[in-house]
């Protein structure tokens, strides 16, 4: 299990990704409308046709909280992982009730409990509508071309889904301005945690061992979907195969990949890499320092932030292999001769596309890098505190309601108005310690990049410190009580006007200031990037046809590839870990510490059980929970992971080296057997149609 | 006093240094020896000559705790800035008395107190010793070349002082290995404190106005030279004005600038952006976030981390502006034009450089990429703890001077010996909760970026965790107790060998292997690098002749200016702060709150005195204490920042806006007669000759 020295550094510093606009080997976030199924077949030996592609699509979960799940028994229970649902977890805890550290265990269905905030999503069909979308715009520049894309949109959305409350619809941009797609969703609102492992067990090796691989961490839980309080019907389910696939089988990832770059222009990434990535990493890695402190001053204290520093740690250790990926010179040359080679190959076609998109795009990197501090800490203010992020809900709330659906800001078009109120209203707990070190980090953050005397900073903060004017919004506000929020929201602007809260009060101050600034981002970078974009997405059609995938967008994707180990510096990455691996890696210590039912299931669980798998799909954050899809259909396991080298995946996709990382079904099966004794999901899961291990 | 938004973001943008390798307007850190006086007392109409350059030398003071200062009058007294005596003032204090947060202030030389670890220096004289340095490598490569020049140097060093115990000798690289010289010390090593204002008083603004301006910072303090229990004489001083000067007024900074990058070739630069400069950011970043949320534990916290905090702070910033400058493609444009002039300009010498210089030092990049976390973790371990740091010292000294002169490292040299001991064997307070937090950090950052199965990670932690080991480690070891220090030092490699104290053990058990780290890079980073840069430095000399100024070395330089203020996106910056000002900025909360001495004095204080000032001069961290001094060789203040333009200045040198800032000795003056009611020190300082304000 040894790996070599400085892997992390030299990871990106040794390899560099095929760059060629085609996709190539297992390269790929493939739309369910544009899968190149005839390819794989070919590759792979599979039988990929329409029926399977549908059947996989109508069991693929997307869950509101940024991950992805399946459908994996007809009575709505879904497989995702236990990073996708921690959080929930957390809001159901409390000091005296740990579900994070002791894990969430039922023995019957009226013990599964809602979580706050999460939406279950299933995309039932996709429509073009690229032309309404582009068309709205024509002619159009600035602040006017994103409003008129958004007022069409907001129409598109709704007279998709008219008044039914069960869909959700949703405009997609894809390849970057492209093509614009109208997805409709099914949606679930009502979604009940029923099995999550402790903590320890799903994260073993924490931090250390994250994006690495040999791992051995059981990092899958199951929620289930309800509709009027009861479990829903879902004939359209992944069967369960508790069988651990071979090495080089086929196999396939269903979901909702975040965001990737790959179709951006070299300025776009050098404006990454030089201003945008190492800002956000320098106060990551503060925020980081100020969580584990905060910490280790009392278990309480440990209880409520383990979650947040996991994200915190996970996007940090995400980000910095992306910096060295960027780092890499050979990485912008072979961009560079990318963008060259789509401009010679449509050379004859110039004409068609409008402008010069590449240098159009160039050019607004100036104003990227003048107006990202003050938009970053004014309009993307708070720093992630919960009770600022509901005030400005219903501050914005109340002023967009208020304005016809045309006109509003498209975060609060109709068609977002049902999940913005359920994010708004459920009841969760607030943790003043953990929001006032949110909220004076934020602050003192603005003032040290913006500057101490820079108007926006004075606008934030007037005389005060960071740390007093936290304290006294948290101090003072009443939004942690959810029946408060919802005396707001149904008052509309006039509640909002007439409140002393501090919270509401602070968010009127600075938020008009904030408006301007977006304005400013919408007129001098978002309309001519989306303009120019649009070209480059033409052009790139132009070039290769449509064996080209659009960056990642948080909407459903299928990723096919086989499950295999690597080679890195000369060693040779083994493609599967076995449960009796987790016992030889356990120290005693934390993060490498058994969980105590895993201590004490040692000499009954099979050791030779496949616990996490290595394959070469092309995935990214948001693609977390999804589920592994052997070319049967049946579900394998559940993706958590990358490696370090797929660290750079943002940008591009190196077939020799980027893997996923699953976590079995095989492992999970055994667990749920052996070390949490929960035979109801044993037998709801396997059904009696596979004999399992 | 409104600076533009943006500004530390901006800065870096949109100024581009002047590149050509010949220094130009009021560029340069001049060594005593070739300082272009005839260039400047044509621009400035001033009359430097060699009485003046020796006058001002032989007042020039270099502490050890890496700050410049100046003798003011001629009883020892010396001027220097407060953060460079602040670890002397915290060093003193306790949990019941706080020199830091109250200032230090003496009615009488009997209530001096001696800083543990600080050793005062004044350069007496220079020589050359190129020859015999660069003539023990010839013909060597890798380690024995290292080593050959390493023995030479302590030869050197040794005849140069003979056993003399109040000098110090020291070989100096100057221009990278083009120059060797034997720089001979008067040393003080018994420093005590004279005069300290409050931190509040002194870092005024604190780190938001850090490196910023206007500014009001009263960053100065005084300490007082002994020998043999008794203030020494020092006739050779710098005449106090304590009338502030006039804008466009030429001025000097006679100090000792740390470490600059200006004649390092585009390869090393590019290492740093990509690999050093970021990851040392993100650690300091991280370590920051965990010294803030421990001040904020109790006021104790506070108190001893005030300095630690301030000191990571500064380097954050510092290298947020290097890491910005470092961003400008233009720079980078620049400093190959500049490249390949120098090689243009020699070409038809081209047979008197070796071999081609620039791309040895480039090939060298993969190796220092692929050293440089081990060699940082293992060999540079310890996280900045003091009882990692006794051990260390305590360890490798037995072991080293075990040895004959001639094999040592060169840290153990007979030359450097006495400074060591001294900062070993000198008591000074240990926290350990601060101590457990370095180490802890330390060894979780190797974990993070070696990786958890490296073999280094693993012979750093075993099987323990950051945290538990870290505990064990302070909890176990009695290195914080001086004597027993000192009867380790004295029982040498024995009394190591048989110590049963943790630490020691922990350091004995690593210390092989950052030795063989060591040797590897040396061997191939260190070596090489060296030999292809004395090259380079030849390949400088042969194009510009002397004209050249060398890197920082933290030894001595004069730097020549004038006091001006500047433009900054069109907004004129004022040369001067007054008095006033202070009061108008303080807000009542930290860090803008006024010290209670201040507050008092504020009808009585004179508000139109000059409180800081911005001049041209260049200089870097080092310079820190360094004498303003006006053409008449007066001291007119203390140099303690630079602006936030400047902070590319290890890069290079930008004539418009790169700006030094000064605390004046006008406001100097008035503190100590108003604020502090410090009569005593005033006499001394303008000792009846000068009529001050």
């Amino acid at each position: 299990m040894l790996r070599p020295a400085a892997a992390l550094l030299a990871v990106s510093l040794t390899l560099t990704p095929v760059l060629a606009s085609k996709a190539r080997a297992d390269e790929g976030m493939w739309t369910f409308d544009n899968f190149p199924a005839a390819r794989v077949n070919q590759t792979y030996g599979t039988r990929i046709d329409q029926a399977w592609l549908d059947r996989v699509r109508n069991a693929s979960v997307r869950l509101t909280t940024g991950c992805s799940a399946s459908l994996v028994s007809p009575e709505g229970l879904v497989l995702t992982n236990h990073h996708c649902i921690v959080g929930c977890a957390q809001d159901l805890s409390s000091a005296q009730t740990d579900y994070v550290a002791k894990g969430f265990l039922t023995r019957a269905r009226t013990e599964e409990k809602q979580c706050p905030g999460m939406q279950a999503e299933i995309l039932t069909s996709i429509a073009d509508v690229t032309e309404r979308v582009t068309g709205a715009g024509a002619g159009k520049s600035g602040q006017d071309f994103v409003r008129a894309r958004d007022a069409e949109t907001a129409r598109i959305e709704a007279e998709g889904c008219g008044t039914d409350a069960s869909l959700r619809c949703q405009v997609v941009s894809l390849y970057r301005g492209g093509q614009y797609k109208l997805y409709k969703y099914r949606k679930y609102a009502d979604v009940r945690l029923a099995f999550a492992p402790e903590f320890q067990a799903a994260f073993f090796g924490g931090d250390p061992d994250n994006f690495s691989f040999p791992r051995y961490a059981l990092d899958s839980a199951f929620v289930r979907l309800y509709e009027n309080g009861r479990p829903i019907a879902s004939p359209a389910y992944l069967p369960w195969n508790a069988e651990a696939p071979k090495e080089n089988e086929p196999v396939f990832v269903s979901g909702n990949p975040g965001s990737t770059n790959r179709l951006q222009t070299v300025s776009q990434l050098q404006t990454l890499r030089d201003l945008v990535i190492p800002h956000q990493q320098l106060q990551r890695s503060e925020l980081r320092g100020r969580l584990i402190r905060f910490s280790q001053e009392s278990p309480e204290n440990k209880r409520i932030a383990t979650d947040p520093l996991f994200g915190v740690e996970n996007s940090y250790k995400n980000y910095y292999g992306r910096m060295r990926f960027l780092a890499d010179p050979a990485f912008f040359e072979g961009k560079r001769r990318a963008e060259a080679e789509v401009q010679s190959r449509i050379a004859s076609r110039r004409n068609q596309i409008s402008g010069d998109p590449w240098r159009e795009i160039a050019e607004v990197q100036d104003d990227y890098a003048e107006l990202y501090l003050p938009y970053t800490y004014v309009e993307g203010g708070g720093g992630g505190s919960s009770l600022y992020g509901y005030a400005r809900t219903l501050v914005r709330g109340a002023q967009e309601r208020a304005k016809p659906a045309s006109q509003r800001l498209p975060e609060f078009s109709e068609s977002r108005l049902p999940l913005i109120e359920k994010n708004l209203l459920d009841a969760r707990p607030v943790e003043p310690e953990l929001e006032e070190l949110y909220l004076s980090f934020w602050l003192s953050k603005a003032r040290e990049f913006l500057t101490a005397d820079d108007p926006d900073t004075r606008l934030l903060l007037g005389r005060d410190s960071p740390d007093t004017l936290a304290d006294r919004l948290v101090t003072g506000t009443r939004l942690a009580d959810p029946a408060e929020r919802a005396r707001l929201w149904k008052g509309g602007l006039a509640a909002i006007q007439a409140s002393q809260d501090p919270m509401i009060q602070y968010v009127l101050r600075t938020e008009g200031r904030g408006r301007e600034l977006r304005r400013q981002w919408e007129q001098r970078v978002t309309a001519p990037t989306d303009r120019a974009s649009e070209q480059i997405a033409k052009a790139q059609f132009l070039a290769y046809g449509d064996d080209v995938y659009p960056d990642a967008t948080f909407t459903l994707r299928l990723s096919y590839g086989k499950i295999a180990g690597w080679t890195e510096r000369g060693r040779r990455i083994p493609a599967f870990t076995y449960i009796k691996g987790l016992y030889e890696r356990a120290t005693g210590q934390e993060p490498f510490e058994l969980a105590p039912r895993w201590a004490a299931a040692r000499t009954r669980v099979k050791g030779d059980t496949v616990f996490d798998m290595a394959s070469t799909n092309d995935i990214i954050g948001g693609n977390s929970g999804s589920p592994l899809i052997n070319a049967r259909g049946e579900v394998i396991g559940a993706v958590f992971d990358s490696n370090l080298a797929a660290l750079g995946g943002a940008y591009g996709y190196v077939g020799e080296t980027n893997r996923s990382v699953t976590v079995s079904t095989a492992a999970i099966t055994e667990a749920l057997r052996t070390v949490y004794d929960q035979p109801q999901l044993v037998r709801e899961l396997t059904g009696g149609r596979r004999a399992t291990r």
